[in-house]
């Protein structure tokens, strides 16, 4: 079998030889170009397909694949924004992806957004600068005793939950659909409002669905608690970001950290020559706060995730190969 | 009653106030000065003296004290080297702490320490000032499926260990006393170089006693995995910094994160006018890199921290004198 891999970054190459090591029999090569109607032939002669890009995937580079003879893509994220089904179903394609390659990867990160905007990290930071080693006045809080609210329970949520109660936080959850092993913590309310309201820290945790477009708007957060530290490691678009900054600016919000933004594409994962030419106004109004961390689109981003994005793709692109049931195939049967 | 408070900072003051407005039959005063001889003099008419300093306290100084007819001493923290027992017998004194503030304080610090390492925050960091928002190569690690190594189950490593298990870690602990209830968590192994040799993440949580300087010394080291990340919150001196250093330069260290050094009080709680200030070469061989992290003594310091200590040397010294058992006395009977 010869799998061909796209959009292969320095850091995938590791496990990439080590997946082929437990696997002498499959023949990979790869390119760190994204699958498009130009390297599609990239792939001429392999079995399948895996991939990873923000990029769209064109209806002439599936036509090529499907020419060559190939029907099988695997993606290594999550997301499926870039297909358009129906040119999968037209041209026969079976497609998997990973939606879960380490929950803890993001539950750290949002701990560690948590625990840096408590202790006031960014204030330590600029007094360091001055050459300025006190401690007073700078004093934090602790998560210990806290309200924390989580909305969206799945497989990142729960594992913040049992952080945070670890820690001595009282939690409080809201999920559409609660977790059965979770409820019997006794950690769910019964709506979305009564989350807002009690949560001294506020993180969340659901998918993007249509309806859930600005979550968290001008009206939620005048639900919340004065001084609330709301999190977002989930999806940019769930928080009006124009909410969030008006209530920073009252002082409303106590502190955001930060790891998505509506208006991410225009920022992360690109190089600057300075913060001027940064256009966006959204990342500009947040970036320079002392009550504010950003990190970009990196809660993900360890070794142990690279390694299962890689590993499950690969494992169930093979699969489809061998006509076996892949661990995470994609219904396209709709759009 | 009549209590009167020594070195008492700003961020104190909101508790002071809390809690006189319980014990409305107390009278108290306070001063931003440490006790010294000159200073004892306002504590004439008083009751009671509540301290916290790490300035010795001077034989005259309690002289004085006996000699307005003072003889019961809160102090607002643990650390009681600033004392001479002999001192305390021969003039009749009784003498509280506060053991005990808030580990949980320390643990979450702790915690930080470590994820800000693995997840290479001071990277980031220098990638957001040269306007680089983007996450490859600067790829992090987990707590989840490492090994954490705890010396020293009490109050504050216990509760780490809670932590790093609901982080998915695996604890490995080394206490002299290992405490009953952890034991069935089957944590503990049975020497210090157990500990050493199978930590990815080694943590310090034992006081400083005589045998313990340079707990952490060469050899320790050399026990160690490459690349081992150490976490000292505890004392600087169960540290040998020199072969910390040694250790970073050579790379058998991966990172370290110190909230504490053996030289820390020519360094931290100063302000200077640039680095270039700072003479203590340790430090200076520390600060500048991006797998070590410095905070100045700040585990301890949070609101919920920093209540407890107004309060319970407070309520501790009010207790000795209305006669009462207090919740922390000292014995001083044995230097
Ligand atoms: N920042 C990153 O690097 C990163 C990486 C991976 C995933 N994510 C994001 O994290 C989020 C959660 O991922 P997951 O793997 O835990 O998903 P999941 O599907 O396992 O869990 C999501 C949970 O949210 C619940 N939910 C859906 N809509 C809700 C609503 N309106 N109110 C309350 N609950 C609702 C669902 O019932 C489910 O329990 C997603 O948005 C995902 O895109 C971010
Ligand atoms: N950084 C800060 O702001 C801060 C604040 C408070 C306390 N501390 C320090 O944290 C440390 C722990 O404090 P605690 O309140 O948990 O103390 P504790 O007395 O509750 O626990 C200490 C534990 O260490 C064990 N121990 C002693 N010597 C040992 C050795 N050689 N090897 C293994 N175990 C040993 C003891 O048996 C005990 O279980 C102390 O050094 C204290 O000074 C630091």
């Amino acid at each position: 079998m010869k799998i061909f891999l796209y959009g292969i970054r320095e850091d995938e190459k590791g496990y990439l030889k080590e997946w082929t090591d437990v696997h002498p029999e499959v023949d990979i090569a790869y390119t760190d170009q994204f699958l498009t109607t130009e390297t599609a032939k990239l792939a001429k002669g392999y079995n399948g397909v895996v991939t990873l890009q923000m990029l769209s995937y064109s209806r002439e580079a599936l036509q090529k694949l499907h020419d060559y003879g190939i029907t099988k893509i695997s993606v290594r994220n999550v997301g499926l924004d870039g297909f358009d089904f129906q040119d999968l179903r037209d041209l026969g394609f079976s497609l998997t992806n990973v939606p879960v390659y380490s929950p803890n990867a993001i539950a750290e990160h949002t701990t560690s957004l948590i625990l840096r905007l408590l202790r006031r990290v960014p204030e330590f930071d600029k007094k360091f600068n001055n050459a300025d080693y006190s401690w007073f006045p700078t004093i934090g809080e602790e998560i210990n005793g806290k309200t924390v609210g989580i909305v969206g329970t799945g497989h990142i949520g729960s594992v913040v939950a049992r952080i945070m109660q670890a820690m001595g936080a009282k939690v409080v959850a809201y999920d559409i659909k609660p977790n059965p092993y979770l409820e019997n913590l006794g950690i769910y309310v019964d709506s979305l409002d009564e989350v807002l309201k009690q949560a001294d820290i506020l993180t969340l945790h659901t998918p993007l669905a249509k309806k859930d477009v600005h979550m968290i708007d001008a009206a939620a957060i005048a639900k919340m608690k004065d001084g609330v530290v709301i999190i977002n490691a989930a999806r940019g678009a769930l928080i009006d970001t124009d909410a969030l900054i008006a209530g920073l600016d009252s002082g409303k919000v106590g502190g955001a950290g930060l790891d998505v933004l509506e208006s991410e594409n225009a920022v992360f994962q690109k190089k600057f020559n300075s913060l001027d030419d940064v256009k966006d106004p959204q990342f500009k109004a947040l970036i320079n706060r002392d009550n504010v961390i950003i990190t970009p689109h990196t809660a993900f981003y360890t070794t142990t995730a690279v390694h299962n994005m890689v590993f499950d793709s690969l494992t169930d692109n093979l699969k489809m190969l061998e006509n076996k049931a892949p661990k995470y195939p994609v219904d396209i049967s709709e759009d």
